[in-house]
């Protein structure tokens, strides 16, 4: 075999740029890449593996002989383009929120519930950054004492956002060290040194979308329909990593001590906990690594059995272009990428 | 009456210098005023309504002819000069944490539990900053509904630390821009665009210091022995204002509309929880200002009667020097001020 026609939608974007890293890191089979982007973007040359590649703007006609297409431009752009790639034969890993929650579509965090792309129509999706973490660390611990309850506040970065959110951060900071007014136009209000409770847009019941993406995206993970969840997101001035702060109720009592034991041993989770030692995950020791860091693990103080924890990870890479990878590769070791059509 | 003869211990600070501010701002009956500091200050010059006062070093002598004295320089520095201002005839009203927990020290937020005062005996505890904000807006809930558990997460700004961490947030931030290495000095690691989940030292069971004072403290001040509480304290690259994700579980269901009801009446506090307009509180809005502002009040989603909320103040105002103020003046008003051997 010599690898996987893949095709990159949102090459130019952050998580696009991600893409490519953990492409190449990880030896991922490419036979060939196409870069595709938006019409804005059409001629810009990026760099992948050690060659040059123009992007292509995205049109019906960029998925044939593609294996597999990977979406990170946004839910309109995978409900357009998404459906026409499956037809072509591709296999489509959707970074956005378009089909996270469609009934025929796996949403699927490896180390939690490879089992379910066994099913995949065509379509696979790569959950909401926020959530994938909180699985993540939350998996170990459910399969041996179904939880029931979770409270979870974040605390997350800019580059969930996307370049232009970077730049504003950026921006707002240097104005802010000269003195200047802050000018805000990605975010509502500014972010410098700021702490804002909006993450996509307010539902009608006060909480916002990312909050219920993060509710409903665990239950199906987890296959837990009954799990109950609320969250909190906050947006802080971070450029990279999301933190988050995890209360759990579980049907049986949890100690620190099993919590550790089952987390030390589980799959993408480090454990980072000696906090007599200064030890415990922050975003930027996470920034630019594969791992989920959990630590201040500790009895609910609140509630018996309970645990409180803080659980930490590169959004835009475990939280996105590490996890869909790592979806193309459990889908290639299950030999569930068509590859019938290959030239 | 002319007014009060106050000290200020720890006149050089940061919360000092607001104590300057609030005590002007709401003209506070001043007759004479002493400001105290280390002797690293003394003879420093400082500028109160208009006049100019020389710093003097702490000692036990500085404490005679004072009314009332307003400790801000750390526990050390209270455990040591609280007592002999005590002795001296003056009522102090201390913000560290030396005294809080002591049987016979009110640990009071005026909007919350004045009575308290009625029984001091010369010592008065001003509540930790995360935890004042968050009794004032808990209070009027509690009153007609009785919280049983709080799930707290803060997002506290690094005035809490004091000037150096402001130093320090400042100067990593233009490290970063400079693309230069952030040095520490103030937190174990950068504060810059990072997020610590450490306040306080680290205590046996996993908890840090920081978080068992909201613990223990909003039990005290809400006189619920029983109440479940669990924080996690954060600190965020924030310099004014403490935010905090708080869960509520009550007596009875309380639903959203009561609540803002609730709390639209009470006194100190701002409801700002309009989200479909963006209106929501936020760290930058609350500094400098004297409410509590509370918002993105929402049913709890993970068990019925319950509420999530976010509740936003100024540390150093409310959460220190303002409520420090509003001490003195209810006992001014209440008569509980010494004044016999004024001169």
């Amino acid at each position: 075999m010599k690898g996987y026609r893949v095709a990159i939608v949102g090459a130019t974007g952050l998580v696009g740029a991600e893409f490519f890293k953990v492409l190449e890191e990880r030896l991922f089979p490419v036979a060939e890449i196409s870069l595709l982007a938006s019409d804005r973007s059409e001629g810009k040359e990026l760099t992948f593996a050690g060659r040059k590649y123009l992007v292509q703007e995205t049109s019906p006609d960029s998925f044939r002989n593609i294996d597999i297409a990977l979406f990170s431009a946004g839910a309109d752009i995978s409900h357009r383009f998404a459906p026409i790639a499956r037809e072509s034969g591709a296999v489509v890993i959707d970074n956005s929120a378009a089909f996270r929650m469609a009934e025929d579509v796996p949403l699927v965090v490896p180390e939690v519930n490879a089992d379910d792309l066994a099913s995949h129509r065509g379509i696979i999706a790569n959950p909401n950054c926020s959530t994938i973490q909180m699985v993540v660390a939350l998996s170990p611990l459910h399969r041996v004492n179904p939880i029931q309850r979770v409270i979870v506040t974040t605390f997350q970065s800019v580059s969930g956002t996307g370049t232009a959110a970077i730049e504003e951060l950026t921006a707002q900071t240097k104005q802010w060290l000269n003195k200047d007014e802050l000018t805000t136009h990605v975010y509502r209000h500014p972010i410098a040194f700021n702490v804002l409770p909006e993450i996509d847009a307010f539902l009608e019941d006060g909480y916002t979308k990312e909050e219920r993406k993060m509710e409903d995206e665990t239950r199906k993970i987890l296959h837990a329909p009954g799990l109950k969840i609320t969250a909190t997101c906050v947006r802080v001035p971070v450029f990279a990593s999301h933190s988050e702060a995890v209360t759990l109720e579980f049907s049986r009592p949890m100690s620190p001590a099993e919590c550790r034991a089952l987390l030390s041993g589980a799959s993408g989770i480090r454990v980072v906990d000696d906090p007599s030692a200064g030890l415990y995950p922050h975003a930027r020791a996470a920034a630019g690594t594969d791992d989920t860091l959990v630590g201040r693990i500790r009895d609910d103080s609140s509630r018996p059995g309970g645990l409180v924890m803080w659980i930490v990870a590169d959004n835009v890479r475990k939280g996105a272009a590490l996890n869909a990878v790592q979806i193309a590769e459990e889908l290639s070791r299950r030999d569930l990428i068509k590859v019938g059509d290959r030239k």
